[in-house]
């Protein structure tokens, strides 16, 4: 099932993130901390995009054929604001 | 037409990097420089924004309405990648 | 401390992170959890962004003060090396 | 020279957006429009790149050489502005 994936994926990454405030606690060197950290953003980039596909294969789709209007207009706004903000984070 | 408003858009920007040019050949000072070059990188993301918002709302409505499910999902395939590259860029 | 700080607000990130783990188990809207992810991201670059600066005043004034020339480029390249990689995630 | 460098490149940019200004201009697809885009934004981070690395092996090294130490922490507080923001954009 696709949500059981993307939970397991998470909970991966926040394993990694666990490994990181380890570093931390040992006083690992700057630079590498803020490597891993980029490495976690990366992973979760990679999660957004598998939700944001099966959102669009399943709630957009349903939206876009079905007739309520505003609906669809509220659907598709959604997709353009995390777009959006894709391009800030 | 919406067409024109980004066609007028990028003009602008267009102005903006030409502007960046000019200050590189007189010498400006590097962080002057990178965070010109930032906020064009800002305007550009708008533009993006603008277009997918048009895209959506026109040949992504037209494709899940239309019965070839092939073109559908070769639409939906593209807004996920155009959302990954935007977490990248 | 400092880096007692940047250990508190990590806890905190992964706290959230939890919490969307939670969310996709209780099924939330998919829009809902991307918006959180992309808020983890933007809490995780703060992060980063606290350690480089940390990282100036210490270490870097330290390489660059240095006689070590080879440590002095080593410690430039990698801020260089972040900053590329924070453009891309 | 370093500086030539950057211009000659930028001016390619600046190339490259106006190809994408003439694609508009014949009604290109949407989605064709945006990779354009999102190729300008990934050419203008490497530049601000490259111009970063430049700054710290020149004005950086400078500053923190020196014994103004306002000015050694102007330097470094520009450093992680722009890497704040690179974040962001």
């Amino acid at each position: 099932m696709e949500n059981d994936n993307t939970i397991r994926r998470l909970k991966t990454i926040e394993g990694h993130l666990r490994g990181i405030i380890g570093m931390l606690e040992q006083d690992a060197y700057c630079i590498d901390v803020i490597r891993q950290i980029q490495a976690v953003d990366a992973a979760l980039n990679k999660v957004s995009t598998k939700i944001l596909e099966n959102h669009l294969n399943s709630c957009v789709i349903t939206a876009i054929k079905g007739n309520n209007v505003k609906e669809r207009e509220r659907v598709l706004k959604e997709i353009t604001e995390v777009f959006e903000m894709s391009n800030k984070v």
